[in-house]
């Protein structure tokens, strides 16, 4: 799968794999799916640059959006000139109930697995003590599913091409009260790649098409939601939004669009709510009142996000950034939604947001 | 144990945790170990750094030293003033089968562990075709094993501080032949963390006695054996040799003594040789000769190396550097063997060194 999407990758810039410096790499599950560790040499060697420094990140989810920000890092700083940037995840090989035991290793172990919370009870709790504190119902939730199960229909990567109505959301099977099925993102087999190539080398090589990627941002928060003042909100992904924003000299009126972390539906309104696009309390109902659809005024998860396009972990982050670079470019199924858009965000968040990154990408001159 | 070695660290440079920009933090079997990952947000918690972005590096038992590299490109790179290195990793609690088992995950599952193969395996293969090929004996891997439990007597930090003899050695249980069990590391719980700041900061805030991180290199090579032209060598690893001296402006001919990664004894070998240290081929009798000795030309592994200083395999990358600057510094149990020494190597290799990594230290004016 790697050697797919990173082959795909360097042929959409016109980089033959020896030009590859190094390889900047997310994976969650490989131990435990695959009886696999070490991947980074690996996945180097399945796009043809083997021998280059290959690093694998491990953030829960946001592991290859870990990998990116230090892959933007080291190309802006001069440490490389041309790397690969990516991820894989294979999850359905060990089953639903595999996955979702590998997948509560992100969590904390002792004062959340051990209690029996695995992550659909943890966005619940999230999800629950938001209704109490701030509002909204579950057919808020639903109207998030509906958008972007539509959105991803138009979206040749997407995992399911499948509309649903608000009725299917709210007569499905509950996950953890007041979550149910289509409340989550699947289980995903997957991988993404981006080359990111410095100022000088894509100039010098004629790359065309470019998208810059201006601003990155990481932030961290305590693992377990025991620990944290208010689960009603994500300041990791906060404190990384402000980095963000910051390190590009824009702030979220700048933003045309974004891609979120929708692992579950209320994960993209905490998400929207964090990069400062809607007040808190106020992402709730976005969805149900045409904000976030795409033909809203702040179009959100215009792929289909995590809950329809997929979610294989480890190359979310990563992902996302393809996602937005095609839309951008007006290469992608949804391209319409986002026509003269110059600027979005992705935003990768790893467990219940304890790690969070978001980038800034803006359409390069 | 992290937040033992974070808030040593802290507190021999005398900065408080609030202090911390960011976590590089290496892991490697955290999943199959303690059913925990994303440990990094966890363990910036640990050192009371929580809400900082705390990242997880695996690169099997270069995972550490693949944190170090980045910590090392932010902070030079102005990204961060001040940030903490490190590593954990926690082994005993699932016995030597499990441990083994764990570790065997950083080798090719299809083609090396699915057909036997684990690391004292693959190891003897590379020794056995050395001595073929290039000459040695069982004899001079003895002289290793001897030299680094010896240099562990007095290291405070080291797990084994027990004297062999070269008769131990050559009595032992085989493990994989010709590889006995004196020839291998240990299965260790530990943590090391080091604390980089910016000359800036270190500058502004009174930081003394610091030592300088001036070269970082990072190698990579196909993972299984089999598909290596050469396996009385490690190309990675001389490539990652390669870059960080450049890096540091300096060539083999200025190291002052070096700590490499000994996961077995025939791995100080190939690992010396690669570092330009010695001649292919003449690495192997150089302990035997006492060139490598603390008295030596070339004191190898004065820790104790991972041999008799243990293999926290997460860890280690991290505790390389940190007893590399005790070494220079003068406050080790061993720096009496580095008297007068400016200039020294950290060489930490993941699987048989399929990831590398290189870092020069010099003490800084």
């Amino acid at each position: 799968m790697f050697a797919e999407a990173g082959l795909e990758a360097l042929d959409d810039a016109g980089v033959a794999p020896d030009e590859v410096e190094a390889l900047y790499y997310g994976n969650f599950m490989g131990e435990m799916a695959d009886h696999q560790g070490h991947q980074g040499p690996m996945m180097a060697e399945a796009i043809g640059a083997d021998g280059v420094g290959a690093t694998r990140y491990e953030s829960a989810c946001a592991s290859a959006g870990a990998a990116v920000r230090q892959g933007v890092r080291d190309v802006r700083n001069g440490e490389a000139d041309l790397v690969v940037v990516g991820g894989a995840e294979r999850m359905t090989n060990i089953g639903t109930a595999g996955a979702t035991e590998a997948l509560s290793i992100a969590a904390d172990d002792l004062y959340e697995v051990k209690q029996g919370i695995t992550f659909p009870g943890a966005y619940a709790l999230m999800a629950r003590a938001y209704f109490d504190q701030l509002g909204g119902s579950t057919e808020d939730l639903a109207h998030i599913a509906v958008k972007n199960h539509e959105n991803a229909l138009e979206n040749e990567h997407a995992q399911l091409h499948r509309e649903i109505e608000v009725e299917d959301h709210q007569e499905a099977p509950q996950l953890a009260s007041p979550l149910g099925l289509y409340d989550s993102c699947p289980i995903t087999d997957g991988a993404a790649a981006i080359v990111l190539a410095s100022e000088d080398y894509a100039a010098e090589n004629g790359l065309d098409d470019t998208v810059a990627i201006t601003g990155t941002g990481q932030g961290g928060d305590r693992l377990a939601l025991q620990d944290r003042e208010d689960i009603t909100e994500t300041p990791a992904a906060a404190n990384a939004a402000d980095e963000a924003y910051d390190d590009a000299g824009i702030g979220p009126d700048d933003v045309d669009f974004a891609e979120v972390h929708d692992c579950f539906t209320i994960a993209e309104v905490l998400a929207a709510e964090a990069l400062g696009l809607f007040e808190k309390g106020e992402g709730i109902s976005k969805a149900r009142e045409g904000v976030t659809t795409r033909d809203g005024e702040m179009p959100i998860n215009v792929s289909g996000g995590l809950k329809a396009k997929g979610h294989p972990v480890g190359a979310t982050g990563a992902s996302q950034i393809a996602q937005i670079t095609m839309l951008l470019r007006g290469d992608h199924g949804r391209s319409d939604a986002v026509d003269g858009a110059s600027t979005a965000v992705a935003h990768n968040a790893g467990g219940t947001a304890a790690s969070t990154t978001v980038h800034v990408l803006e359409v390069s001159d």
